[in-house]
């Protein structure tokens, strides 16, 4: 087995890039006539200032005033973290969620946007206050600020869109972990294995080999409780359901399989998906596994810079006509990756942006044909002039993806 | 090392329970003058009707009307798992998010209210439409539907504040095999090993003995990625740090580790938390360790039913100011447990709840000392008539918890 190398670059986006990043919200904000962008999401802090955090009960947000220092409002026991960032001239704690004490954590923010010269004035917001998570409870950011607020989280999702050279690095580096993971569970499964058995053994192993060889800078971002790499594969009828969950029950001959690979490199997140066949497949399963292929390829060619999402998701959808399997499409073409392992842009008759350069997106067609099996490959692909270019390099044919048994 | 083993009784909520919560839903519906609660949050609507599903950028809801069959609004790719719910009457589906063609998941929430004879009428809501994850845009409920909305969750998160016995028999479970992973953790730290490296091996290893105990029936669902049990720590100054990411430098003599178990059994969580030393432990460090485990036992005994969380929270804090480590506090004594890894309620002088028997919580006071380390065991417990007994029962004391170097 090859093992994937890390280039001699960090793994991880660079200050002058974040400090980039910055620079555009608060363009974008002086040309909305906007005073300041306040952030409650986790990612798009991320995105923003490189602030990774676990979301939980405690409210967190980042102020990125149109001028002048960054704000953040951390619990007391993130004030760590919140001080360390670059940029942020402004540190508001408070005690606890609900409250440690009688003063609710949205009324700090108050205090924080006051001390930042920011009373009164018009304020953007991702999200209007603190989400739903944890059973969090507290008032609107509309409700706690006296001053004009609006909704502008496409700010920041609009850059996040297209690519950077660094982030495509970062996700061809967790592509690489994510094949690692896939090969590894695939030299595992045999007649009888458990599926959750064999993801959990393969993850941790190839989590184990990209840990070492990334070496002990390497920091796990946005992958939660999950491992550093991941694979999971469902077996049988249960590839017929898109996100079930994975039953313990053995594989058995003539099984199709639908595996899901990822990893977590500086945040950044690649997808691998593949269908296979567990001993020599029959005529039916060649023929829908083929035409799968035969879709994929078409999305691929579709993904060409300068047409609407929405006119190359018709196009593939055509080739689900013309190739007679219209009625087992199940769903869109495919997703945007990035920080998010699902993501805006969405190749779906619904989105009408202009398909661009540098965004990174799965290209995933997928047949579900019932009672036979669900048929899917996923590739984490990026939009060259010519169309999507695969990152992901894993084996996409049916020799290859056949478990010998 | 003991096996822990599965009892006879099945590890899920089982049909009368769900049936039993929904009838309460109802009769608050009644209570308030509501036609029906609609249910956006993945685990509002696992806790109601047993519907688990991973929350994506694609709309999920569930609607329980006052009387008659529940509805729910499913993408087309997970009609499957809506329609298989018990007591559903109504399954609306749509193409596609963004729309897989021109009408939004919203606008066939609608349809599907209209179907359910309740267009006009008067709707409670846990969150005004689908949450802001993967990119998710959409208008919320009140806009889409001409009738009554208001904010309605508590109806659901009250209800989830008090455990039933089958609940506390899974958290119990749950606790067995998060003791587990956190002995296959302990018995693997070394000098210079890697935390990250030797939490994803022993989390590996326990969930495998654990799917392997608790048979093919086991599904995880509640722990996205993670593996079923569950095992981390942090070493030295990172311990300082409540809920920052573990680095990969090696484990040095000297060390404190701050450790955190959890497992999921039916989508039921617990927490064990430990603090560690690596080698002998010197002056400072058993100071500290002492009154941490001190302030724990006042954290126990304060949680008696009947009385405010604010002021179980107020006794705990008097304990520090009377033991001088005041200074140390970063937040307060816990939270509540259940589906959630952190729910309401809290144990805080924010909360002014009333304790009741059989809540779950988990029991932490911490102690952070600047340039030394962070101090903390966290155990789970549910609320008796004499205050909190835990669930949890990893050893507790610095001779048990000294890693032998």
């Amino acid at each position: 087995m090859a093992t994937p190398g890390a280039g001699a670059e960090p793994l991880a986006i660079q200050q002058p890039e974040y400090d980039e990043r910055v620079r555009r919200v608060r363009q974008a904000l002086a040309e909305r006539g906007l005073d300041a962008l306040v952030l409650f999401h986790p990612i798009r802090m991320a995105y923003v200032a490189g602030f990774f955090h676990l979301q939980t009960e405690r409210p967190i947000a980042l102020v990125v005033p149109v001028d002048g220092d960054l704000g953040v409002l951390v619990p007391h026991l993130e004030r760590l973290q919140g001080s360390a960032l670059a940029g942020v001239g402004h540190v508001k704690t408070y005690p606890e969620y609900p409250t440690g004490g009688t003063k609710h954590p949205m009324e700090h923010l108050r205090d924080l946007l006051s001390e930042m010269g920011l009373a009164g004035k018009r304020l953007g917001y991702d999200h209007d206050g603190h989400h739903d998570v944890n059973s969090y409870d507290g008032p609107p950011l509309s409700e706690v600020f006296e001053g004009h607020t609006e909704r502008a989280r496409d700010i920041v999702d609009t850059l996040r869109l297209v690519k950077s050279e660094n982030e495509l690095r970062l996700i061809r580096e967790s592509a690489r972990w994510g094949d690692l993971a896939h090969r590894t569970m695939h030299e595992r499964v045999t007649l009888g294995c458990s599926p959750l058995a064999v993801s959990i053994a393969a993850s941790a192993d190839a989590s184990l080999a990209m840990i070492a060889a990334l070496g002990p800078g390497y920091r796990p971002r946005t992958i939660g409780n999950g491992t550093p790499a991941l694979v999971r594969f469902k077996a049988g009828a249960n590839t017929l359901v898109q996100h079930g969950a994975i039953a313990g029950h053995g594989v058995r001959r003539g099984d199709v399989l639908v595996t899901y690979a990822i990893a977590d490199v500086g945040g950044y997140h690649s997808e691998l998906e593949r269908t296979m066949i567990v001993g020599e497949p029959n005529d039916d399963f060649v023929k829908y596994f083929e035409l799968m292929v035969r879709l994929q390829q078409v999305a691929f060619g579709a993904l060409k810079p300068g047409r609407p999402l929405a006119e190359a998701e018709a196009e593939v959808c055509r080739a689900y006509e013309d190739l007679g399997a219209a009625r087992f499409q199940q769903h869109h073409s495919g997703h945007g990756l990035g920080l998010e392992g699902h993501e805006a842009p969405f190749i779906d008759k619904g989105d009408e942006r202009l398909i661009q350069e540098n965004m990174v997106v799965s290209v995933e067609p997928g047949l579900y044909v019932p009672g036979l099996a669900g048929f899917r490959h996923s590739d984490t692909a990026v939009v060259k002039a010519g169309g999507a270019e695969p990152i992901t390099t894993y084996p996409r044919d049916l020799t290859s993806l056949t478990v010998r048994v």
